[in-house]
């Protein structure tokens, strides 16, 4: 099972068409969900879930195999939005062999030192591979610009940080993606659209479960407080960088069954698309597996 | 369902007491699995390996979040013994987000310019993670020992190449090793190790099927033809670096069911013992937490 072409379409960003987060639901449901009791809708979600798990693991085999592509994940949200969750429940089941993770935290000065993309560009996946990045080089025009008192420790030329900074490197991901693109990377950007009401709701989740504890920071709180701040970012963000090699897709993310069911159906879906295959010999070589068989026949006798 | 301790340490290298490949039968069923039929031996090491695998995931939550320690899997075998289907198998249904596979295979001029060690000390795993390394350092004293004309690009300072120059390098690794599980990594190493043959059978398998010719190379005839000097390396070897910080484990690898089993249950048994938990917050976090629930709580008032 898996949605209709038409369903995940409704949650890509068009390019050109202007992307306000006010139009997106973060509790919107697939209409076949929609029209479900409660406990059925998440049992189907799960069963989406898992035929989408069943057909990624192939996927990726091939993926591997042919080894001319890659697959390159972005994952962007606020906080407890559910990025770790839905990549643990997404990708296990891949071959880790095949697919990497990066979580991008604090900076080093090293990274500092660097232009912006520098630390994301040296972890994208080689060819054959699923990267996954949790967090990416969007947090430099999400998190960066809702607090421009970061671009200090970034040793930047001197210049304004106005509109036309943020445009730049906006500009400078849209040709750093494009170029990814042209080289055999197909890219996927999530955005987790979580409510503010369900966020807080996970926030007192984690307060309250001592297992979650370690999840929740005081600092969490501070960047709740600057919600509209960030939503601004990320509207701005996704209106600039929406293109067609490398598209967002704005996921509900308030119930968490639902977005998994949807990140893995628009991620198989994707895979099938990208005309994998495994690698077939020419004749030279389809010859010397026949010379090696013969070898390989005769050392009994 | 898990083996017994006792089962485990058959397959264990004893530091101090001499291995020698002829002494372990790579087709060797655990006891209970011996007196089986056919059929049954096989669902009883599906049924072994996926209760591993079921236990693996919520113990690798576990080493995430503890965030202290560290799981190093060294894999090491001859040519289609399984290290890549037995690490998909094995470690597939782990959250990829906490574990990296690194595969080496030919260095570049970069790393052929740098000691040994320097590219597999790059790709260790950091805290908190499982990394496996698919072919490792240990390849620079087996199919290094078995070609001393690779030593020549690695720009090496002169001076003879002769046991004393391997015991170095045995020396060399035990002291990485070493340094390795004092900073809090636990290291496991396993020797895949499969008939030659079985070895014949799976080269022949992959001529047979079109879908695996791409995993078949003429020079993988060349190395089995070099197999004693191949089987001299390993008992050298896994002689020379048995440690009590950083063991070896035999796996007789001719039943690829066996193996995947035995191998999981070793890394189950194994991160069970690491002590592992959930971080607990001291008395200033958890005010702080108390006092963001009350934030939260307030907001909808």
């Amino acid at each position: 099972m898996t949605l209709p072409k038409a369903v995940l379409d409704q949650l890509k960003v068009v390019p050109g068409e202007k992307f306000q987060i006010s139009d997106h639901d973060p509790a919107w449901l697939p209409l076949d969900l929609r029209e479900l009791g409660k406990d059925e809708r998440k049992a189907r979600a799960a069963e989406l879930l898992a035929d989408n798990k069943r057909e990624l693991a192939p996927a990726q085999d091939v993926l591997y195999a042919d080894g001319r592509k890659a697959l390159l994940l972005v994952f962007q949200a606020m906080d407890a939005a559910g990025k770790d969750s839905t990549i643990k429940h997404v990708m296990s089941g891949v071959n880790p062999q095949g697919c990497e993770v990066t979580s991008f935290k604090q900076p080093s000065s090293e990274e500092l030192a660097h232009d912006f993309l520098w630390r994301y560009a040296k972890a994208v996946p080689q060819r054959g591979r699923i990267g996954i990045f949790n967090r990416s080089y969007y947090e430099e025009v999400l998190v960066v610009k809702v607090h421009p008192e970061w671009l200090d420790k970034q040793r930047l030329p001197p210049g304004g940080r106005g509109e036309k900074f943020w445009q730049q490197r906006y500009d400078a991901i849209n040709d750093f993606e494009e170029h990814l693109s042209e080289s055999g990377t197909t890219i996927l950007k999530f955005f987790l659209n979580v409510s503010l009401d369900e966020q807080r709701n996970r926030f007192l989740a984690r307060i309250g479960d001592p297992a979650k504890n370690w999840k929740f920071s005081g600092a969490d709180l501070a960047e709740r407080a600057l919600w509209p701040a960030y939503m601004e970012a990320f509207e701005s963000a996704i209106n600039a960088t929406a293109t067609h090699h490398a598209p967002w897709y704005v996921i509900p993310a308030d119930r968490k069954w639902a977005m998994r069911a949807t990140v893995a159906d628009i991620i198989t879906t994707t895979l099938a698309s990208m005309e994998l295959a495994y690698p077939s010999l020419d004749d030279a070589a389809l010859a010397a597996l026949q010379t090696a068989k013969v070898a390989l026949e005769a050392e009994g006798t």
